[in-house]
């Protein structure tokens, strides 16, 4: 196969705007080139794009519309550019814009007049489209995994502590006694259930738009489910004008992302708090922690905070992508342009955090002793107290009201319930008998929650098993 | 059964304070009541709550923590204040904050005791989760069926116009010829792609939350499962800690809704500009418009315009309900009283819009003159000469150079491509023949594009007819 | 002046179609006609409303455009709807779409024909534009007054703690002592920074768009700087097509709210975590407080936790205007109507919450004794001792390094640095000497930092002073 | 002054665990190195931490903390690091996590102890706020500048066009005529207002958070208002707390950035619209538009396209902050690490944006016939003919539905209000006289609405002219 000279090369492919037409009559501006190339954020893309000019390469052939000689030549220089990424040799240049020219140009500097023919029947838009699909059902697929592997270290440190009891707070006020399993197991619940987010996601990612062409499909006759097949497509993109303008997918997976973020949010939050001195109940490996440069006692929990503040960016980004897309008219507009960097950030966010809270949940250190202590005051089995009276035939209501009058009196005298003795319980209801004690004490009270979804540790130990034989 | 003597229930439930507590040495102000109060918003949920309030009791009655006789005065009661809600009679009380407090205080001025036995083994954190996830679970399931709906009337619209072309526009130039039945479906594949996530979305709203009491489950032996069942849930929410504290699925809800409202934006924008005189493509039946109170000519799309706007409101709704949670620790926290107003408007809002629209579909009237005339202008099949010249053997690259030069000639001459005679054409690539007019009409143009996605009246035929079939 | 008979203005008025013209050919549907119906959420405007048409009026008789009478009778006709506004006995109704027909239609019944002259060179788009910023105006000033109010209990509770010392906690590790008047001070700058904020913002809401008529003014020769002076507007806007589709200044007012809400949920953040017993720093008065259906024992900062809850709303307003207005075209369309809902409930949202933080502020109840119990472990003084180190001659950095060491030291045995010998600290350096223990105590530690912006009780008492000093 | 031998450096500096302290026992893992460190983002901050650096050098030294050689030898330093930084020769490590700590390491390599010195009396928490302000305080300053060029090319253009006449749309249908340049002078008066709000906000940027130290303030009598005169601060942040938490500044920032978005976002629409081929009132310079890769006649408006899309990156900028502020309890969390990347890219959008769109509106190549063709269909003159008829006594109300009837006969019969004869037109109304005929015509109609505000051409001039004459 003759190569091109480099010279008809140079013509061909000088700048962006050669690529597209003759039909211009005025050089785009530096500052109005480097205001619209792509090229600078989308490398990751590369070698996506080629493995969807394979497929595309493949099927032309398939249907006739390039020679095998052709394909074969395409399949050959694709490699070859796949190596100079990977070896970082490739030359990137903002004056072909974007990802798929600077390849398109290389291939054509490679293999000449084949190079030329693998654009037939498609165009950057339905390209682009496909190139972000196949990105992203990757860092899907990543995000999956590393949910189930930081529900697996949930579930771990849950079985560990069953039969850990801390306070359980609402309103950050001492509410219950619960186990400090059960309270891990509330986030392997959240966590699954991104996961399963992200996997019905997934669906809606990978379908393919490759065959839309511009907006309105070609006229050659391509094979697209062929190309879908050879891609690990679920299905075709049914209609071309919908295929290169729908961003759906994009802001789906952002939108499942800002709730991952929402629940790395809620446990950092807690892990700050449980290491704050004025709690205690945990101390986080040294090295998720760093220190100050002007206080040198300080050891600040720097990384769950951090997370947290990335929910921010998160969010944000969930919401320039809505705002791109309001409002458009059908079908691609150059504003689509804008839905990469912050689909990439918002992978990256939650990939490096997953991963690191995956490594910290390792790093939680326990302070038992603290969590009993504190789940010791506040009246914690209040409410046990009131379901006594209620087996005893009160009803819910005036029992709850017959303990309220027993903590406010516990609280003038500076003393929890178990330290009232049988006959000062028994003024405030006479039906009160020994047996309340055992009610009153924090095993009882968690251990009586046995039920699918409370904080007993014998439930407990079956929800952590459930959630480690799950698969990764 | 004995009823209470109508002070005694004064005394119970005279204020919301007294409903929980003889704790509380000073009474909530006038001001933090009305603040704190969510019974203004919250009445839609009075059906639901109900609802919720007989599957518990009739459980509670099943595993014998209240008699079969308490179990019939409650289902009695509820029905008689059901009818009070529908009637309008029943008054509420701001001083009762929520419209749990405000049933059960009702209940038990009509039942006694047994009304006070209802809220055994359960908190008004797992109540209020319920009764929103049994809302919520109805306005999917309308939402779903209303997209349906949707799709049904833009596919037969489709249908109607498989053969009429207009241009079809990226970046607002004119691109290639469409037909505008393969324009309108491609509504119907966002819309689509909307109700399968409303779908799954639904599995997560439709577990039960109610067993978790106040965030640790309870000390009677409760049965979840049958509760669900009665319910119709699908699931048993497996952590009583998030049981109480989750809202992701309001906040997939509103993602979703907040997609919704994007597919409308960007129908909006299309009828807003078709309608434009400038456009001229469209008209809008006169219910959908409104005039001027100063400019007597006028005819506006309003409703198009208003439902572009709301798409803000949807967004709004998102980030308010993101924000909320936000760094919240376990397990429920009196900040998500504030889940409920943007979740019930961005509810109303898809509702309201998708049903206006259902009707404004129909009352499309389309223009095929002007359609066609603008697909005309604008060198729309320039596409299909450089795929002509490809399927000559001229590479891509070139084929797309020789036809922008004769678009430049014809912009010179203020002609189209297919007003050149054969020599001026052969004159930019001399493989050029006489076939080549085929390829230069608007319907030459269309029918090529006849695979999967394509724009050709016989592939919009097929999926119209496929969006027809499928169920609502 | 004779009056029109009432079934003449049955006939003038009946609807909103007939408001604007007889070319339409078909009614607006009633589900069209409440979805685009403002009247039931913008009654507030309605004294706005009047306000600006009596200017108009004026203005009107001044140019010669009107008569006295008509003038006249417009004035006194306007007196009596406003009674009637504010007796609750104007009958709103949907039909007239929004309060400018409402009260124009009543106008019209009760005067006649002046009525109808009302509307002369002006159009609803001027009209509205007109009403919300005189509304508007009066929330700013509102709002600047809360924010004085809550920084003056600020300042006043400040002065009483000028001298009371809690940790200074940074990544919620302690820090540093600081004082609690020092805390609550930073508060007063927020809340300071926000009545800036506000009055920055007024200057640009202060500006008269009356007499853009719909886009492009009138052809009467009106005379809007006299109507800017009777309605205390500093200026007139200066293009008509502007004024009509300007809703920055909502923009702008939304964003300063979402930072004072933002201020809000910082300061909520803290009132919650003083009040957990963990932390056990403050009591909130029980008004402010409610307890719990379940657990009797409970006593919930409910006032904070909503308010935290509900920056989440006003962030989502701000979000929803500036996805509205994003990408519209000049010069007003529907879309604009939903300006309205988010932006009153921004301004109802943060007048509700400053003002029951005016009152809560006040029923703060401090507890010096956990303060000082919690400054004094933590080594909240390691800093004076590297301070006094670097006093003593040692550059900074190695200052630093030599506290870190003997910070670990006290970790290993369990002591803070005050409880060293002078011998256990002259191991880590021998430069320390018996004063060291002056720098060493909590009291040492603030008095200090007595610059402008620092912690000691004697710049506490002049900066609360400042801000009591400073107006409202 | 002796250097430092290069291993003790070595031994100083070598990661940044080592900066802070010798209390840990285990290094910080490599991912959170990366997740944490923020040099790689915060480089551009360099040149003011200099600046802020030799200004607190200057002040220590004034006040006595460090010698008069200690200063010199700082100033030299830095000026040898900042050649570096400018000639891209200083290495920056990701295991000196920030930019602090790069530059103080390199100051001290360069010149020993006198470089351990300097951080005296400050902490990292009030020196990057420091930074941030003061580049934002430049960004700010570009960025007004860049407003007012904008306002000045548009009022240059409006001049130009101050008697051409295009359609002024509603609705995007015809309302009533305006001049193209009184349409230019809408958007002078948004970026006017953006730039008084920018200026606004510059008065809360540049404050002085310097001498806040870690969070409490120093005990070094440091003398705040020098270094805040020595940086051109207009004052000093009253609360150290505050000062180091406070990021208000920021986001009242983004606010404005998300504005000046809006008002690109509403002109990039209609450049969009104007260029469309159904449109074709304009034309852009090739140098602001691209083509298509595979339809050679392409010219797509690229710019304002993406302009238009960059505005949901700007509003997810303002959400990401406003949601990283959030309930942080004081003084400063690690989460604020998140406010630099929003906001930087924020501030370069805007000034990317403003700068291509000073030239790209100087590249508008009006058409003012095709504007003036628009003008003559759509009755945009039919509000004149009702303010003809108020002229003639008639009440507006009536007048308005006289002239709808008169609309709907013209539509009837496809012909304008201007074609109708003097008989026609007094078969609607009587009292209309010959000289209707000068109220229906475009100059006419424009040249009425002469008013402050109005669209006449006279008036067109006066408003150009003032935002020509008002400064840069």
């Amino acid at each position: 196969m003759p190569k091109n000279t480099s010279s008809d090369l140079q013509n061909q492919f000088a700048n962006k705007a050669q690529a597209w037409s003759a039909r211009f009559s005025e050089p785009v501006s530096e500052l109005v080139k480097r205001y619209t190339a792509s090229i600078n954020f989308e490398q990751r893309l590369a070698p996506f794009d080629i493995q969807g000019s394979l497929a595309h390469a493949d099927m032309l052939a398939a249907i006739g519309i390039i020679s095998a000689d052709d394909n074969a030549a395409i399949q050959q220089g694709m490699a070859q550019i796949l190596k100079e990424i990977e070896s970082n040799t490739l030359a990137w240049s903002i004056d072909l814009e974007d990802v798929h020219l600077n390849i398109e140009k290389r291939l054509v500097e490679l293999i000449g007049d084949a190079g030329k023919r693998l654009h037939t029947g498609r165009s950057r838009n339905d390209q682009v489209a496909t190139d972000i699909r196949l990105w992203l059902r990757h860092e899907i697929d990543l995000a999956i995994d590393l949910l189930q592997q930081l529900r697996h270290k949930l579930a771990t440190l849950a079985l560990e502590h069953a039969e850990t009891i801390l306070p359980g707070f609402t309103h950050l006020q001492v509410a219950q006694p619960v186990t400090f399993g059960h309270h891990l197991l509330a986030y392997a619940e959240m966590f699954g259930r991104d996961a399963e987010r992200l996997a019905d996601c997934r669906k809606r990612v990978n379908r393919l738009p490759l065959g839309a062409a511009a907006l309105a499909g070609t006229s050659y006759p391509i094979d697209r489910e062929r190309v879908a097949a050879t891609l690990g497509f679920d299905e075709v993109c049914r209609n071309s004008l919908d295929a290169v303008s729908d961003r759906d997918f994009a802001i789906e997976f952002c939108a499942s992302a800002a709730l991952i973020m929402t629940h790395i949010s809620r446990l950092s939050e807690e892990l700050v708090l449980w290491m704050s001195p004025r709690v205690g109940f945990i101390d986080l490996a040294d090295r998720f922690c760093t220190g100050s440069s002007i206080m040198p006692q300080k050891k600040n929990p720097d990384v769950p905070e951090l997370a947290r503040g990335k929910t921010g960016r998160v969010n944000g980004h969930l919401i320039a992508l809505l705002t791109l897309m309001k409002g458009q008219p059908l079908a691609y507009n150059k504003d689509n342009q804008e839905d990469k960097e912050g689909l990439f950030d918002a992978a990256d966010t939650i990939r490096d955090t997953l991963t690191i809270f995956v490594d910290m949940v390792g790093g939680i250190k326990v302070k038992p002793e603290a969590m009993r202590a504190a789940a010791l005051q506040g009246f914690a089995t209040a409410t046990d107290l009131a379901d006594y009276l209620v087996k005893k035939g009160i009803p819910f209501r005036d029992a709850h009201e017959t303990v309220a009058h027993a903590v406010r009196a516990c609280e003038d005298q500076g003393c929890d319930l178990a330290d009232l003795s049988l006959e000062q319980l028994q003024a405030f209801h006479p039906s009160i008998e020994q047996d309340v004690f055992s009610v009153l004490t924090l095993e009882g009270s968690v251990a009586a929650r046995k039920h699918i979804g409370g904080t007993a540790p014998e439930r407990v130990k079956i929800e952590a098993q459930r959630v480690l034989d799950s698969g990764r």
